[in-house]
């Protein structure tokens, strides 16, 4: 038996950035596909058992049952030694951009991505409005990465495998990454570690089933 | 000379977590006002200098300098003793709340308010999409204060004073909060708390200048 197990879905750059850790790391792990799109985390059930914010990732190890991608993130490089800070100043920095990614990043380029590549509402007034925001983030990103080769400490860290968890889909997210030189650069880097696995090979659910 | 400086506006309500948590804390603090509605965060030297995420609070306590609002939460807890976590299991829900907070609360109710209150665009399809998704999380928060005083350990913790930052400004957000009795009852508990200001009166910079 596995000893971490995390509820997934292909198509969720938030559980990538978990099933990323894990596999980078070379954890005994074993993903359990949830069935995001006909509603599963919407379940009264799974709010009540899972996680009552409704999201995924859920990872569970033993008794401990935990949820938000960043505080899996923060204990498996604690449980497995990888990835993590080697002192305060650097811990600090990884989390500041765990809560730049949340709130900065992700929270844009994601729902960017679900209304053109799933939900597809086509060209909008709020499309136009996320891929605003979600440039905004990538020009900070790449600034960031101009003169280091990871954000903290110039080595990977949770922090580079949590912002990278939708930059491997830019063609679904819309938005042309050539300006961002720094960035595709980086995201060479992290693909180019021992063990990287793209989201669509590494977590189960994809393609999606055609719609009858 | 107050010992924690914080470059702030009375209108950030990512400030006012900052600066509640100081206040509460009866901490020596003093507000430094950012001129932000004429761009001073979006200043190349402000980018270099204090935040290159280009962002407020920036808070300066001696020789350490530190931005977003949860890592500056969660130090100042440690360094005040106060609003902090019992153990490790109570740390990790405390941090797991301070990332909804940022990626599925704030991120669509600060952006509203935004929209509605400063730049004033009226009725959109932006704001129709922003305010589904701050009801979405308001009904996340007032099922998990539906048997709970606090977000966390039945106690005011900094999962409290980040969650609570905009939601000072129900008229403003222009989101009506009746249906939300837990909510509304846990905002009332912090406004008990003693020490406890309003935004406005709290940071500089209230009302804004009328255009001439």
């Amino acid at each position: 038996m596995a000893e971490y197990e995390l509820q997934c879905f292909a198509q969720s750059g938030n559980a990538y950035k978990v099933a990323l850790m894990l596999e980078l790391s070379q954890a005994s792990w074993t993903p359990v596909w949830v069935d995001f799109f006909n509603g599963a985390t919407r379940d009264p059930e799974f709010r009540s058992e899972e996680n009552e914010m409704g999201e995924i990732p859920v990872l569970r190890h033993g008794e401990t049952r935990l949820t938000q991608s960043a505080v899996i993130l923060e204990y498996l490089s604690q449980q497995l030694g990888t990835f993590g800070w080697e002192n305060e100043e650097e811990r600090r920095e990884i989390l500041r951009w765990l809560f730049w990614d949340n709130h900065k990043l992700t929270s844009y380029v994601a729902t960017l991505r679900y209304m053109r590549a799933m939900v597809k509402t086509g060209e909008t007034d709020v499309t136009r409005f996320f891929e605003g925001r979600a440039i905004a983030a990538l020009k900070v990103l790449d600034q960031r990465l101009a003169d280091t080769d990871f954000l903290v400490g110039n080595r990977p860290t949770i922090a580079d495998l949590s912002v990278c968890g939708y930059l491997f889909w830019p063609e679904e997210i819309g938005v042309d990454f050539g300006p961002y030189s720094n960035v595709n650069a980086w995201l060479e880097r992290i693909k180019a570690l021992p063990h990287w696995v793209a989201p669509y090979d590494l977590m189960p659910g994809h393609p999606l089933p055609t719609p009858a």
